[in-house]
């Protein structure tokens, strides 16, 4: 077992018509993130107060995991997809899990 | 089934010396609050480049269940006993779920 689960919450900010364009390509991409073997969760939020903003919660299983999801084609896809769709960059924020512990997730 | 989940994040930033006293009541909290029967997740993470900062990720299956939680003892324990380990208020945000549908959570 890895020493830490690697989950990584993105941030993401896209323009008030291109909502519907940004949850098409994330469902896409989350739907085949959560088949990867190192991906213990992929979960797509959207913000009640503003629904130009979203949270991606990405939980993998190990380093390589994470590495291994950059090199995916549906990944790439989305990263070429969303380019132009955000209203700024996105940002991102490492964690490591303090509850529930490595079989919870 | 409810239209949404009600997802909540609640941020939170401690004292240097409280790590360690903030991850000890808020397990107490999340192995309970878990067993809610209207909780769906109760996961706690904590920074990497900043382990003073942690983030609460409460997953409720209805409004209801959030109103639950906040009557339950170990909330109180946990709101009571955190209150003189922040570093400045914590703040929350309220999300709905893109991925996965309700089930998956």
């Amino acid at each position: 077992m890895p020493e830490s689960l690697v989950i990584v919450q993105v941030y993401v900010h896209v323009k008030p018509d291109t909502v519907e364009a940004f949850r098409a390509a994330t469902l896409d991409n989350a739907r085949h993130s959560v088949r990867e073997p190192g991906v213990a969760r992929f979960d797509v939020v959207q913000s009640v107060e503003d629904p130009t903003r979203f949270v991606l919660l990405e939980v993998y299983r190990s380093p390589e995991a994470q590495a291994a999801h950059k090199e995916t084609a549906h990944y790439q896809r989305w990263r070429d997809a969303v380019a132009e769709l955000m209203a700024e960059p996105r940002t991102s924020a490492r964690y490591v899990n303090v509850f529930p512990d490595h079989q919870g997730w």
